[in-house]
């Protein structure tokens, strides 16, 4: 495996800071990587995105196939030049969202056949074609394409489900074109089930991947029974490669991954919080609509160096949502990307002072909730 | 009358090129005024409407006195710092809003008495509250209350409602606190009747303004109409105050009041235009929705160096308006506002240059309508 390069820089017990090195840049972990579902992080622009200090962002193989289609953005440039996005990108396989989002069609050990929640058209995904769309794509790092099981399956469908997702694994790193710079991430399944989480990892690295997600959590399992998976699967996972727990997650989930070893993480949160009103602090979260904001002409996060906080004043940031102002989501966005990113440098800079367990009771001694929203 | 410093600079026939000085800066004229209804200009940022090259913007009394409330945007610092632009701001008095917008439940001498259309509440708008709005928020230029009339009224009701105007404006004035850097504009009213316009404008002349807007134009009498109007109406200006033709307007009416002696236009036609995907090129409009755009590399408009121009392509726009993403709007509207400064820019060199006549004709030989929606 070459795809790749991890370098461990510095230890603080199971937590630590490195470096991946994509063909598109450099990403410095812990990392959190913004959503950009639709070949877009929603509500922002590109340079927007950067200027909080992300290196890395998230696009979803099941959108951009339906829409515009992968073959289209690769006679477009492939998805860097389409979006403007020049750094490294990664995408999922599609696997959750069609589950999540498609009308199912037929499920075998070949693939997923699935109707589009655009236009009712019919699509297979099959692991060689996941790696095929992510190819034409043009992502850093692909994501193999596995199942996902409800949190109610019983544990013989979990073990079942988990063995097809190591076999689509395999056909994963065989259809995977290596290329230096570009990698290939295993993803553990094997739901709240330790040893069944460990039998994945193991096979995982049987086969050998370029990193390790942990994946079908934060999917309404609660965070005690997350953390309880992560502290016994981190142990099955290489030391020399990195960790991704996908889709997590709330700014105390990143906080709690990064201790258990954790070294990336995406999550809509951030930004689909921005569109609805919401803002992370450091101080904890504010509803920007209650009418406490009204005539507060301080910043959402006096320690923020946004424009949002830079710029604006509470009070403006709550006109704007009242009125259903774009600026209202731009802001609010473009807030909490700064936020988690902030987040995530302190907890780099923690660990390479081996200060990790201080910063996070900081955080948590911080961290209160507003009151219950006011009407107006 | 000292509060606004306005200097014509360059003639060209009826055109001039000038510069108006107020308390938070110059504006070079002929300029476009982007519209921030609500203390915002739709979809963009300060900072990049002023990268834009805007000097001025435009902001509604009627939305701001429903939402958030003049009182409370003065206790929040006025509203250059309550939405963070330090320019030249234009408020227009509301009463256009109140005729088209609200619920009117009484007009008389004194003033209007309307429901609001967000909650329903009752407010007066008169003369001298107009003014004392405008002086909560803090313009720069202060527009007088005036009555619009409608298109289908008969020249007795145009005159009766024009001469009521008249003496609004002169209570206008008596309210207005001048200040240097501050200035407040007459609106000539009239119709499509020149000798009432005349009348009009020789009336506001003797009460003495800091400049002459052209009021109740582009509301459906078609750009025929609206020419006929200027080209009677602007003799009767004084040479030596800006004179703003409200609400106005679409590519060609900026070119035709430009070269009618016309200093002053805002319009929400390019910002509301990029929400509803449209793009106004130097080869005409384009509907970024259509199916033609789906795989063109090219950008919107290939001589404009704005941001959506130099990034991005027009497939990838259309791929942005097709999925609903704000960052279309954004895009869209970035180009539209750039659009409109570089036609202006491109007008005042013209001016300068004594070729304005020359620039119209290039102008209209380049526009050329694109071909009609296409289904996919």
């Amino acid at each position: 495996m070459t795809g790749l390069t991890y370098e461990v820089l510095n230890k603080d017990n199971l937590a630590r800071t490195g470096r991946l090195t994509t063909a598109h840049g450099v990403i410095d972990t812990p990392v959190f990587m913004p959503v950009g579902t639709a070949a877009t992080v929603k509500a922002m622009t590109p340079e927007a995105v950067a200027g909080t200090g992300a290196q890395c962002i998230l696009s979803n193989t099941y959108h951009l196939m339906l829409r515009p289609g992968p073959e289209r953005i690769k006679k477009l440039g492939g998805l860097h030049t389409f979006m403007n996005w020049p750094g490294p990108i990664l995408t999922d396989s599609g696997g959750y969202q069609v589950w999540s989002l498609a009308d199912l069609r037929n499920m075998d050990e070949n693939g997923v056949e699935f109707r589009s929640h655009l236009d009712g058209s019919v699509h297979l995904l099959s692991p060689e074609r996941a790696i095929e769309i992510q190819h034409l794509l043009g992502s850093d790092i692909t994501m193999v394409l596995d199942e996902c099981t409800s949190l109610d399956a019983d544990m013989d469908e979990v073990a079942r489900s988990m063995q097809l997702s190591l076999r689509w694994a395999e056909r994963c790193k065989a259809a995977f074109a290596e290329r230096d710079g570009y990698g290939l991430f295993g993803i553990v399944q094997g739901g709240l089930h330790d040893d069944l989480r460990a039998q994945s990892a193991e096979g995982l690295k049987d086969i050998g991947f370029d990193g390790y997600a942990v994946g079908g959590l934060s999917v309404g399992e609660g965070q005690d029974a997350m953390f309880r998976v992560l502290d016994g699967v981190v142990e099955h996972l290489p030391e020399d490669r990195p960790r991704y727990l996908m889709g997590v997650g709330k700014p105390a989930d990143l906080v709690g991954g990064v201790l258990r070893g954790i070294d990336m993480f995406d999550c809509v949160l951030p930004t689909r919080s921005g569109r609805t009103n919401q803002a992370f602090t450091r101080r904890g979260a504010l509803n920007l609509r209650n009418a406490q904001h009204r005539e507060d002409p301080t910043p959402l996060d006096p320690e923020c160096a946004c424009p949002a906080c830079s710029n604006y004043s509470r009070a403006y940031i709550h006109h704007l949502v009242k009125a259903k102002e774009i600026l209202g989501a731009v802001l609010l966005t473009w807030h909490n990307l700064q936020y988690y990113q902030d987040l995530m440098a302190g907890m780099r800079q923690a660990i390479n002072d081996g200060g990790l367990e201080a910063f996070a009771s900081d955080f948590h001694s911080k961290q209160k909730e507003e009151p219950a929203e006011q009407m107006e």
